[in-house]
């Protein structure tokens, strides 16, 4: 990107909009993951025709254009690792509308997701999507890696609830997709297509979102026990009993270690793992559901290793269980100063047999390893602690990466559940998908982007992460 | 297809898999739209291999494949509008398996939607997606036109159920895309792209669904009122309630006249529409939903056009009604011999608005117009009726057709909530979808399928309708 180009870019979102100096430019060098890249300039467009103007000048010039949300994302969509302009999309953060007649709302990508819960919230609505990076991260980067969160079990990922979309596609054109109203089969569903596509096939501009009436009750129960296994085995337990919670989470014991003065309660010694089951729905709905329970867990003789169950003590406890429960993936870092960061999903019935697998890796490899996350729908967070400046920790956590997705694959899982693939998993794909099948990807990608302008270097690469 | 391929396909599928004598033909000709056209023969593959053998023929030899699971398509998606070889998948018949403790199954294509869902059930299972037609059509077609039925406003589509899928592609080679885990977000979502776009990308030969646990409580409830806007307006009121109904289906009075022999009640003569709700879930979300619902029906000062209300007696009337409502589509045939059926979707409460064009459409173009459907998602069935022996009346048809479209557009919604746009709908198509996303579209088309040998003349031409 030359002086030129910058100036011109100058020119369509107005000086203050584009950064080039370094200490600007190092704010939009990093993500979720703790990796760097330097983007040459960051550009903060107002408007989806400012978006399309600079796609334009990006397909004149062949620079790379990197779409960026909050920069919360775990797998590096967001870095600019073949450098070139970074596309802020935070002054595009506008609730356009809120449709409550016909529970329907429309964004722009940069609303922060947990505001825009809160917003519909007080119309009596409500948008499950909840990541647990909610506070920070942005309604369009939700959209490019099709977040999902602790609710997913009941209510569903992203792509659950995106009707429609307006898209810059690299070409600078920009698209309309999908339909405002509850069904629609028109066409091929280009709107699925973009989501969960990190940013590489077009720049999300609006957003068409369904939404739905806010449950009136919910009810949290917590559950320690004496082993990890004991905690997982409930999992499958508490579904097949015909309850759906709304959230069905675990923390291991190094996770309820990491957050322990979060901790609304002291936790028994010999605790080695918390569930933390809510249920929500009409009044009458949480009532049986919890019933039924305490019922199943006050069976002690088929599951001896149960400590403690009670229901959390009003919504301030349940949040504060919440607030621990967030701040797990952060509070790792007091472990060792960096991590890998992995949200591998399997069959609920294989849940016990992939912790086994985990703890036996941390054994062996000498690592420590926590995993926590949604039990409810098999995603497991693995959390592989490392020293990047220990050469052979690091080494040992890459070994523990490849053989945990190895594992991942045989248990008939898959490699992400919601935080995509990016860099960090990109060397690893051909693990989960075969070659004739990322040959269809690659050629869709070309179809959009013939000249690979936009957030290149992602998923279909095998850039190494930087030690 | 000339003899020797011919020849060379049976040696693929066995003598006895693959017909070309007329009369066997007819029976592959038609589809649920009435309408005609012979291929040169019909085969039946016994594996997916089989179907990939069928295409590398199909590709050398540049013929037209047409998948076809129990022909019940409404828009002519079955059709072998360019002739050329129907593959019909009725042997590739077997639920491969039902993972009762992840909630999860496999099937082959041409598993009947119906049969599938009372093997799972008999297990405690639940697999929503009901379409009308559930007692003949397949798994496979449910995938190819994304169906749904009247459960789709509580429970989604085929969309939202299907995990992943095996498919063989144009060329012959065979793909596994998805997961068959509760989430997954790794490489572009192939999984989708594939559902709703109508057999043109690939042949489905196995379909990995996600269940649920079977609700153990239903109520049904039967509204009459004196006005199909009071019917009409009522559905918003219902659902802003906070009411999540399984299923909230409504019948003008015409479709009412046609159904009334399958009816369990006999109706007070000012009926002018029925309203059909049902609530699911466990016994104390059905109690507390069913009394709010009374409740609000019960204001008869607000809602002066309700005639009656009231539970069904029991499980046999539900059935009786959900047998009544299912018959209406055939039964439009005692009031003309031929119809255009469509499955248009508005927001909600657009629907009294849309009601009303219709009724208009039908007093000024002198057309019997019948409308009902799944009111709960907008998804409303407009039946135009006419003989296409009376080329005046026929070309009226038509016209109410178009002129439904553009009002239907004009509200904010979209030409197909269920049927999928085959050949019936694909002259206005670009009512919807503007040229850059349809070139997209096509060049996504071309990607899969270079020759265009699956299911050509679908979606994207303007092939006619014949008379």
């Amino acid at each position: 990107m030359n002086r030129k180009t910058i100036k011109e870019l100058k020119e369509i979102v107005g000086a203050g909009h584009l950064v080039t100096a370094r200490e600007d430019l190092m704010c939009y060098s990093y993500d979720g993951t703790g990796m760097e890249y330097m983007p040459s300039a960051v550009v903060f467009p107002g408007s989806a025709s400012e978006v399309c103007r600079i796609m334009e000048i990006a397909g004149r010039e062949r620079f790379p254009v990197i779409p960026r949300g909050a920069g919360t994302g775990m797998t590096g969509g967001a870095l600019a690792v073949e450098g070139g302009l970074v596309m802020a999309m935070s002054r595009l953060d506008r609730i356009l509308e809120i449709d409550a007649e016909n529970q329907v709302a429309v964004v722009e990508p940069g609303v922060i997701t947990g505001r825009f819960q809160e917003t519909v919230r007080r119309q009596g609505l409500f948008y499950p999507p909840d990541p647990a990076s909610q506070a920070f991260c942005t309604m369009g980067g939700n959209v490019a890696e099709c977040s999902g969160g602790p609710s997913a079990v009941k209510y569903g990922v992203t792509r659950d609830y995106v009707l429609g979309l307006e898209v810059v596609l690299p070409s600078g054109k920009l698209i309309r997709t999908g339909v405002r109203t509850a069904k629609g089969v028109v066409g091929y569903d280009l709107t699925r297509l973009f989501i969960g596509s990190e940013g590489t096939l077009g720049i999300v501009t609006k957003i068409i979102v369904r939404l739905l009436a806010l449950p009136t009750s919910t009810r949290t129960y917590l559950v320690l026990t004496d082993s990890l296994r004991q905690a997982t085995e409930l999992v499958a337990e508490i579904l097949k009993s015909g309850i759906l919670p709304k959230t069905l989470e675990y923390m291991d014991q190094t996770a309820l270690q990491v957050v322990n003065e979060h901790l609304p309660l002291s936790l028994p010694e010999n605790t080695r793992a918390l569930l933390l089951v809510e249920v929500d729905g009409d009044r009458g709905s949480t009532e049986e559901q919890g019933s039924r329970l305490l019922a199943l867990l006050a069976d002690r003789k088929t599951y001896p290793g149960i400590l403690a169950t009670r229901q959390a003590a009003g919504e301030s406890e349940a949040a504060e269980l919440w607030k621990a429960r967030r701040s797990i993936s952060p509070a790792t870092f007091r472990l060792r100063p960096h991590k890998i960061s992995e949200d591998v999903v399997v069959p609920k019935t294989a849940i016990p047999t992939l912790v086994a697998f985990t703890e036996k890796l941390a054994r062996e490899l000498d690592l420590v390893i926590l995993t926590f996350g949604h039990a409810g729908d098999g995603n497991i967070h693995v959390n592989i602690m490392a020293d990047r400046g220990d050469a052979a920790e690091w080494q040992r956590a890459g070994k523990a990466k490849k053989l945990l997705f190895e594992q991942v694959i045989a248990l008939s899982g898959t490699l992400s559940g919601e935080h995509g693939i990016g860099i960090t998993k990109a060397p690893y794909l051909s693990l989960e998908i075969e070659e004739e099948s990322l040959e269809l990807m690659r050629k869709i990608k070309r179809v959009f982007d013939p000249d690979n302008i936009l957030n290149p270097g992602k998923i279909f690469t095998t850039a190494q992460e930087k030690p």
